[in-house]
């Protein structure tokens, strides 16, 4: 098995074309790491990289990416709708396989150091890689914004974890951690009804009392139909079958089935194993006897 | 998607190491194919060696391996337990992604052709790669074996389909084709009663009336309890969840339940997907969006 972590690093830029090539490039010329996707966000003004690699490639591309965007965005000048604390702002790795969550935290605090040894931004630790309860969440971080960031880490309560407690001049501070692949996963129901879509999502989300790890909403889809749209933040505690066959039990109570569902964006092969291995009752299946993986790089 | 096909020859020497090393080392150093599995039977005295590749590579490396048996192996000298036609004895190629069976057909083809026109070794193409009925399968070709060869090929109905109609002097004749990837597919029953599985395999198999592609039987497993074993030869036709379910329901009938089922040896990343999709009733769901897709050469 491959050892291999994602990263997803956003940056405070979502306009200039060139900048956004240019810190994206340094992902792509990293040997190891290989770029997934660049989404630029001109309201935001804010740009997603997200890339995956072995650990060591993985905080390699996640640095050189870093340098550049504190060499190229000047937060002084930077205005968006999305709250931010830096030009680098917040940067989560991700275990997909053969790493655990505490490698991706050691990555997490290893890159966090290099930021502030060699860029001077001084850098919080949020999710998994949180020093204390109050980082864990990246609003509570956020609060206050690059403008109010030098009087947020004057408060002895915001010491950052590494660097000085005032904000690099143009790059502001940023943002590290750890977390779990968050799956977006949306079930269609066969009503138009979208009060029957919110009492199903509180009857499944953490929030209200359900699964462990899953946040829902009940919307009406592009086809006006009803939907449960949720977050699954950790799929080895609530994995996708599960939030499938309490939602379809739900929905039985309303007389309502599922007609369908998607996954938005990636999900990793273990997930997709999982359901397999749930509805065959698969004995000793691991996903080395999946062809393709032998494939990967 | 990559483009890639598996291919497993299998040769006429299972006991020398050193002869099967060298097969395989050709396979090992042709770019764009990764070799899996190299297995030796010394009562068979015969190897199955197990590789993919993108279709060019694939062919380039069973084209490398071939020469290396031809000019190692002597049939004449050879005595095994499974039957066998020549040194190369039998290449089959398997569409595994990007691929159609008329992609693999036609790599089969081609390198039927280099197999006679660089070895002089004569060739019957067989499966999805048969010329006519009476060759799709390996019994009927092979019948006779080595030591009968000269003599059948001598009758105008089993002039090759590459080459001349005598065979090679040390490695006989060779066998090409294409067909669908097997999936050695194994449901344990809630019951010691070998009988319910055998009934169970009747339902089931295509020959007595039951599913498209699927070869079964009823046997005992190694805890004693009651087993369908299957073949799953087209999952495209038949798919796994499919085999599952209706073994299910025909488990129900005895009052018996599956207990676990076991997928042996390797299978392609598109059955464990249709499961999935299946289970989910997942919409626009593509094996892209698994996010390790992206790391597969």
């Amino acid at each position: 098995m491959p050892r291999l972590v994602e990263c997803v690093p956003n940056f405070s830029e979502g306009r200039r074309r060139e900048v956004i090539d240019a810190i994206a490039d340094e992902v792509r010329r990293t040997n190891g790491a290989r770029l997934l996707d660049v989404q630029a966000d001109e309201s935001h003004n804010r740009c997603v990289v997200t890339f995956v690699g072995t650990p060591e490639a993985a905080r390699t591309a996640a640095l050189a990416a870093c340098e550049r965007a504190v060499e190229l965005i000047d937060m002084n000048a930077h205005r968006g709708e999305h709250p931010r604390l830096g030009a680098i702002d917040v940067i989560p790795f991700i275990p997909i396989s053969g790493v655990t969550m505490d490698d991706a935290v050691g990555i997490a605090k290893t890159l966090g150091r290099e930021i502030w040894d060699r860029l001077r931004v001084p850098v919080f630790f949020y999710a998994e890689a949180a020093t204390r309860p109050e980082r864990r969440r990246l609003p509570d971080i956020r609060k206050g914004e690059y403008e109010g960031l030098a009087a947020k880490l004057a408060d002895p309560a915001w010491m950052p974890d590494f660097g000085e407690a005032k904000p690099h001049p143009t790059a502001g501070a940023a943002v590290v951690g750890a977390r779990r692949p968050l799956i977006a996963y949306n079930i269609n129901l066969s009503t138009d009804d979208i009060e029957v879509a919110k009492k199903i999502a509180r009857a499944v989300r953490e929030s209200s009392g359900g699964l462990v790890a899953v946040q829902a909403m009940g919307v009406k889809n592009e086809s006006g139909k009803a939907q449960v749209s949720m977050n699954l933040v950790d799929f080895t505690q609530t994995p996708v079958q599960r939030a499938f066959e309490v939602v379809n039990e739900e929905a039985a109570h309303y007389g309502v089935t599922i007609v369908e569902s998607e996954v938005v964006g990636l999900l990793p092969l273990d997930a997709v194993v999982d359901v397999a291995r749930h509805h065959l009752r698969l004995r000793d299946f691991t996903r080395e006897q999946i062809l393709e993986t032998h494939l990967m790089e």
